[in-house]
């Protein structure tokens, strides 16, 4: 007798990622019960095995895990294109930090946000996201009604803002935050403190004891200029970016010393290391989000991922904000880490496709401890899945390797279906748990807003 | 009394291009009457002036002109995907020259790649092309059903082909098509010499009298490599990228020597030149083609735009071919090169947004000669004329400044429009003269043909 299932998904090719990233399997179908998958299997034995509720039939397509955002800043999505091309620090001093002053110190502003960025994130096929930004209760409540999986970072500066008055506020409102989000199954968190040069050292061994006493992994900004290191190395107070440790070092170093650098570690960017750091990081097992489309628009310097991953270090993959991408699309993300590190590395064959997949989904899950639960298309794990069309636009056919159409072709309008737990958050190209006419009309709102209140010279 | 017009097209913005890349004009309309630019005037004032036969409201879009993809060989867009991820001549021997054995050599294969080229380059708001491929019939062909614009490459290397026996052969086949096709005022030609180390000095200097007399560009690959210019310095005839001539110099130096930088060259990559390359050929007039995607994909090395900009080169955008990058996107490639310019140049500023459209647009018709018909939005020029919604989808919005949504936020799906000589190629997101079953359905028949005679290991 045939086993009951909810869900048959007959798929062109399916990625499972992990254990082996190679693997592309032609013809199989994924079973879904109970928002896990249930099996994986060729198509030909489904039927016999089998007695879904409903089947797709996705043939045509690539069905994969989900794309997995290891860094971003869902809050910053409305001030999006307001101000490029601009050097660092006078972005920052002239536009980003004026206008979060006078929007980002609202609630609503912070939501409207997230939502736009899951809109967008949820259309090109990313499930999950790990955040960062102002009253990550927003983001918290976006991720519950969008269905989307997130890992909410509990902001954190030295200095007082609109959410709270100083460190220990800062730390109390993230814990109220998680305790009210317990119940969430799709949402858990981390710490997330800005940068060694906003963040003072009793802070962050404060951060450290929490993190070992309760296990939430520290999410942060780490080495993303070259002058956060130089002018660390000699203390340089006069530089905006010098971190607020004592320590004559680099942040890493002085990271190092405090106990930092473990595996609940997610660091961020990581643009400019030494080969004793890659070397050292590799053994604490420090994960890294690389942003290589941020990096390169402000031009922090292209990132050594062939080193990384020679070294053994769990690289993920991160949009980083609306602000300095300017899109939230990982698809964009795993091609131009996969052509930047091959350029970089001189060395064609440094980064194949199945790899920068790997970064985009299991690397992302492994990064913050969620790899039992998602990033991969196992027996057993939450079905956060996505299916990439590859015969209905000109721009991503004809296919001959998967890995390679989805790295090297496919585009947004390709991803299908996106599901989280099993349940659909886009299918057939259609969003089923974002009202897109409400997004859009709220975030004009905040465009009228924002120039209003900052006219552009 | 008013004036007659076939169609105004109310745009949100308009970015005219030339002679200010700067500018960005609000709520302006733009006339066309007999496939040409009447006027661009405040859409206020537009209801007074003129009695279009047909108004289109895209008030939430940008209009721009049409993209113009400087290099690439759209035969080649069946092969895509087939094989990534090699190092360059293990690609170019196992897999692509085998391939192009067996099916570029049939006329029909090529026409059909082009098709597809053509689908997607459309969908994505290219309206003109420059082609180098086998077969430039095919290409010619596929530019007049299409009904885009194109700079068609007369194909040539030193050694006999299926296309043709020899020099003198590939010459006369290039003058034939040319004449073929003098009635499309939509096409133009090219001499489309591969590269320095499949052409012989001879037949350099027999093109540039060619190119001399009857005005015709050349187009030709040029310092793509780092090896192609250190084989050629040492005559290393073991390595395949060493040029053939009798000279120990860098390519560029020889063709200086043969009188062949000039203003009517067209250079593709350009990857690796001194200082004094450069400036040799900014006072030469040489135009470049610069293409981002595949140097990256190929690891040939990132290219030094901004000391070409710097020089005063103009600089135009290619996708190359869908073997190596693997899209035909502009958009793309736009984003890409503002992206990597910058953080070569360490400078977030080295290639604002509206220079990445400059390149895209105006830089490759005058890289061709056609800066009189097309590239830029100005009364009296062809009516080549993009629309790109930033309203509809939560990927390109807000819209705060047009440059930086076309270049850093839009992507496929938010290209509205795509006409030529004010005839639609693509509206509201639908091909009005490519039959996209018809163009998929003779990929699927040449994907299947593939992978029965070149199974994949």
């Amino acid at each position: 007798m045939s086993e009951n299932a909810d869900l048959e998904i007959k798929a062109g090719w399916v990625l499972p990622v992990h254990p082996d990233p190679t693997v592309s399997l032609e013809n199989h179908s994924i079973l879904i019960k109970d928002e896990k998958i249930l099996d994986i299997l060729p198509t030909a034995a489904a039927a016999d095995k089998y007695s879904p509720a409903t089947v797709i039939d996705r043939t045509s397509s690539i069905v994969m895990p989900g794309l997995i955002n290891a860094h971003t800043h869902t809050g910053m999505t409305l001030m999006r294109g307001r101000a490029d091309d601009l050097p660092l620090l006078k972005w920052l001093h002239d536009v980003v930090w004026p206008i979060e002053g006078a929007f980002a110190s609202k609630e609503e502003f912070c939501e409207d946000g997230a939502m736009l960025a899951a809109a967008e994130m949820i259309r090109g096929g990313i499930t999950c996201f790990s955040d960062m930004y102002w009253y990550p209760a927003a983001a918290a409540r976006v991720t519950v009604r969008t269905g989307m999986r997130a890992v909410i970072g509990m902001v954190l500066i030295e200095y007082p803002s609109a959410y709270a008055k100083g460190v220990d506020e800062y730390i109390a409102k993230g814990h109220d935050i998680m305790q009210q989000f317990q119940g969430e199954d799709r949402i858990t968190f981390s710490y997330a403190p800005h940068a060694p040069y906003t963040v003072a050292t009793e802070t962050w061994k404060k951060l450290g004891e929490l993190s070992q006493k309760n296990g939430v992994f520290i999410h942060t900004h780490l080495h993303e200029t070259r002058e956060e290191c130089s002018a660390s190395c000699v203390l340089d107070r006069s530089h905006p970016a010098c971190h607020l440790s004592e320590n004559e070092c680099h942040p890493v170093e002085d990271f190092r010393r405090m106990g930092l650098l473990s595996s609940k570690l997610v660091a961020a960017h990581m643009v400019h290391m030494t080969d004793e750091e890659i070397q050292l990081c590799a053994e604490k097992g420090v994960n890294i989000a690389h942003c290589p489309s941020s990096n390169s628009k402000l031009a922090s310097g292209f990132c050594p991922v062939h080193k990384f991953l020679k070294a053994g270090i769990n690289v993920a993959l991160g949009t980083d904000s609306a602000c300095s991408n300017n899109s939230l699309s990982l698809l964009e993300e795993m091609k131009l880490t996969a052509l930047n590190t091959k350029n970089l590395a001189g060395d064609a064959t440094a980064l194949p496709a199945y790899t920068a997949i790997q970064m985009a989904t299991f690397n992302g899950a492994k990064a913050f401890g969620l790899e039992d639960v998602t990033g991969s298309l196992e027996v057993g794990k939450a079905a956060d899945i996505i299916s990439i069309d590859v015969h209905t636009h000109a721009g991503n056919s004809p296919m001959f390797d998967a890995h390679s159409a989805v790295v090297y072709a496919a585009a947004r309008e390709d991803v299908n279906d996106v599901m989280v737990n099993g349940k659909f958050l886009l299918k057939e190209g259609t969003h089923c748990t974002v009202d897109i006419g409400d997004t859009l009309k709220r975030m004009s709102h905040w465009r009228s807003k924002i120039m209003e209140e900052f006219p552009q010279k």
